[in-house]
């Protein structure tokens, strides 16, 4: 019997198809640009922790965003959606490009 | 009689008025990513100097809006529309930013 294929709902690019583009828009986003900055140098957070002005959907939709672009990693953990910044993987994807585009939405927002 | 307040066609952002969320999408688009690594270093050039897959008019629409964003400089001589990459302002408004967006663009290329 083959092997079932069921998509995965939670999927993630590999490291090497993490793509430049995709990032750039994913960032692009103010909203999703300060949940990634919420994510830097934490764990694990769901979407609720977050104090962004998004309904609970909006919120899931971002974090889809920001997880087929390759920025965050999900897991499911019986009802709870844990999302966790990919630091490692783009680092060595793109040396540099996360920290300097925090530190840049940091200096705009002072 | 009041001043004409015709709107300029090629208006630019001022340096403090360039957001990150417009750079960056900006960016976020192959052919745009190529054309600002194409003006990177070099001085104004038009748009048809550009070895880009695109129509003219696509080519233009793309200008534009690296020019709304802040990211190049247009300006009219005769027939001929010059741009020009913002380096000077692009690097006090947010360091380091096109630099290493640019070399993650070529890091990805190659």
């Amino acid at each position: 019997m083959p092997a079932q294929t069921t998509p995965d709902p939670l999927a993630h690019p590999t490291r090497e198809e993490i793509e430049l583009a995709a990032v750039l828009h994913a960032l692009s986003d103010p909203v999703r640009l300060r949940m990634v900055r919420g994510l830097a140098g934490e764990g694990e957070r769901t979407c609720g922790s977050f104090d962004v002005p998004v309904t609970k959907s909006t919120c899931t939709h971002h974090f889809k965003v920001l997880r087929e672009a390759g920025l965050i990693r999900q897991r499911q953990e019986g009802t709870m959606r844990l999302n966790a910044l990919r630091e490692d993987d783009l680092e060595v994807r793109f040396p540099g490009l996360l920290r300097t585009i925090l530190q840049a939405g940091e200096s705009e927002a002072a």
